[in-house]
């Protein structure tokens, strides 16, 4: 990076490690308009950048002047921006675009925008041509500690959401700290819960961080942003290098989601965002963790506390306890029709397993209001 | 295999070597409706046969009664036959069975039919709950010799064929030669197509048996039958063994196919069969590898008559010279814009190389009609 466009303090690079399909996730700030963070991506004829608008009025411009020196063409697709614009009609706009451009298998395709851009941007990558390479450009803080990050791609079902998709890594993830400037704080909140989501599945010093850092987190101070940024993607790399595909450990990044995404899917796509659902779900989870015995009050009353100081929802919206179940049952997780639950074992440490029918009854006549 | 349900002499096992994504193709005489060929496919809750509404009335019920002792349920869909519905709407069908079938991320696809439904198929399987495993069941020539064989699925996009795609390899490849009993002579000649395609590319050894044995061919004798499926996998898997996502050498089984392609979207999926497509392919290519000094008029000749007796046409439709050209420019195979073609460099070597507007152009005027 050249020393005038960015803060040293403030520029990490954290290393995925999954052989051959390897890459690095540059944290900083300045990083979006600056053409050195691009230097090393693939060489093509064209780039095609797909974003949505919101962020194309702010953004698109900047990622597009900075690509000039490196591809010949940069073209661009806008969608519409939402959850329920995650569907097999919005991600053929990027076929569409694609095929029209005449773009070749060598095509690199850029994710600027949040998580549902980076999802569909991602699986259009590991379709088109049957894969072409692709970049992510996180904007909200959910994609850039989360979803930027391990490879899964996707779209929604009707009948569930992510339930047609593909891993593909991305060949690099740049996470401009400066485009968190921008997002409303309902949005910014929704990426707190991912960022929680780490410290009771994988490292409780992480959690005390957040705690003593959370105000200056919502005041989005840089160097407790970048630090949060950070940790996160260090956590999750760790995890899916182990695990790229999520044959066991990796279900663990799921704490908290088979709630939220019955809470997503039950009351309509885009209605509570992804990490609000995500956030409600944790408290779920830990919930039900205390009633098979695992963690205590303490604990649960701890993140729950953590969860609403982070401007999240703590209770669930009342659909139903069988409608929970319904919905539930079609989670990837699930098998033969036995819901699986990521818990946590003990502070620090999650699993997945299955749960009595009972206390999950327990658990969401309790946390639903 | 019981000894009883199949006759030993037209039992063959190729095996496609990709690391922990090898797996046999399994050709022989009673296989749909013997438990004991479906007994190493992965245990699961369910199976999902996938077929088309030609197929179904003939074959489904009997690889669902051999499927029983294996998979507590068996559910299965019926897609309309043909290339015209390759297509999203579909692929959904599989996806809505799925889903509403409450199908879970170890469910067993079955793909019953011909290449279309093996694409498709395998596509759904490459995506859904971003991946799960299945067999190809292969019920035509052509999905026997070449579709059904190295893990290449795929949709069609409006502006090109599978353009839209994966590579997902099967855990198993089951060819009941049985089933090539019921298929039209077109459907027949269609799919040798594939096998002529082995000779100039790899094998002139085969291409004389090709020619000795053609007309057994055509009376489908079962011996004939047996060897041309079982040499055309040999060769079919030790190229996917080599490059399997087609990095460079992979590329030559597309002989005739950057022509084929032409013809088919030019006309009109459906109007003219794959391997019909491929036949009058390939005789252009030849005709190219000639003007291009690589083969003699013998060549060209011996190729055009194999072709032409095989019940193939041997003069593209008048499309336009072109109307050619921009279809072959979406080809898969171009960079930049340029087309790339596979020719016959010398008698059962093929590469990929661009080739001068001008030739390609006297090409396309000497061989459509």
């Amino acid at each position: 990076m050249s020393a005038a466009a960015s803060q040293p303090d403030l520029l990490h690079e954290v290393a995925i490690e999954l052989g051959d399909r390897s890459y690095p996730i540059v944290i900083g700030t300045g990083l979006l308009g600056d053409a050195s963070a691009w230097a090393q991506v693939p060489r093509a004829a064209a780039a095609m950048v797909v974003t949505n608008d919101k962020v194309a009025p702010l953004y698109l411009e900047r990622l597009v002047a900075a690509l000039q020196g490196r591809f010949p063409q940069i073209h661009h697709v806008v969608l519409p921006d939402g959850e329920e614009h995650k569907d097999w009609q919005t991600l053929n706009r990027i076929f569409d675009a694609l095929l029209s451009q005449g773009c070749d298998r060598k095509t690199v395709l850029f994710a600027l925008g949040g998580g549902v851009v980076g999802d569909m941007t991602g699986f259009a990558a590991a379709c088109y041509m049957r894969g072409v390479p692709f970049v992510q450009v996180p904007t909200t803080l959910l994609a850039q500690v989360d979803s930027s990050v391990g490879g899964k791609t996707a779209i929604n079902h009707p009948l569930g959401k992510n339930m047609i998709g593909a891993f593909h890594q991305p060949v690099r993830v740049v996470c401009d700290l400066d485009t968190l400037a921008t997002l409303p704080p309902r949005e910014f909140s929704a990426g707190l819960a991912e960022v929680i989501k780490y410290g009771p599945i994988a490292d409780m010093a992480f959690l005390d961080w957040i705690e003593a850092n959370l105000a200056a987190l919502l005041r989005r101070e840089p160097e407790a942003v970048a630090y949060a940024v950070r940790r996160s993607c260090e956590i999750k790399g760790w995890v899916v290098g182990q695990d790229e595909r999520e044959g066991g450990l990796r279900a663990i990044l799921n704490f908290g989601h088979t709630f939220g995404h019955a809470i997503e899917a039950g009351l309509g796509y885009g209605e509570w965002l992804h990490g609000e659902a995500v956030g409600c779900g944790m408290v779920m989870a830990a919930d039900l963790s205390r009633r098979l015995g695992l963690v205590d009050e303490a604990f649960t009353h701890r993140l729950t506390e953590l969860v609403r100081e982070a401007g999240l929802p703590v209770r669930g919206p009342r659909l139903g306890v069988d409608r929970y179940f319904e919905l539930m049952r079609l989670d990837k997780k699930a098998e033969a029709g036995d819901i699986r639950f990521v818990v946590i074992e003990s502070p620090g440490h999650a699993g997945v397993r299955p749960a009595p029918e009972a206390v999950v009854r327990e658990v969401l006549q309790h946390c639903t209001a």
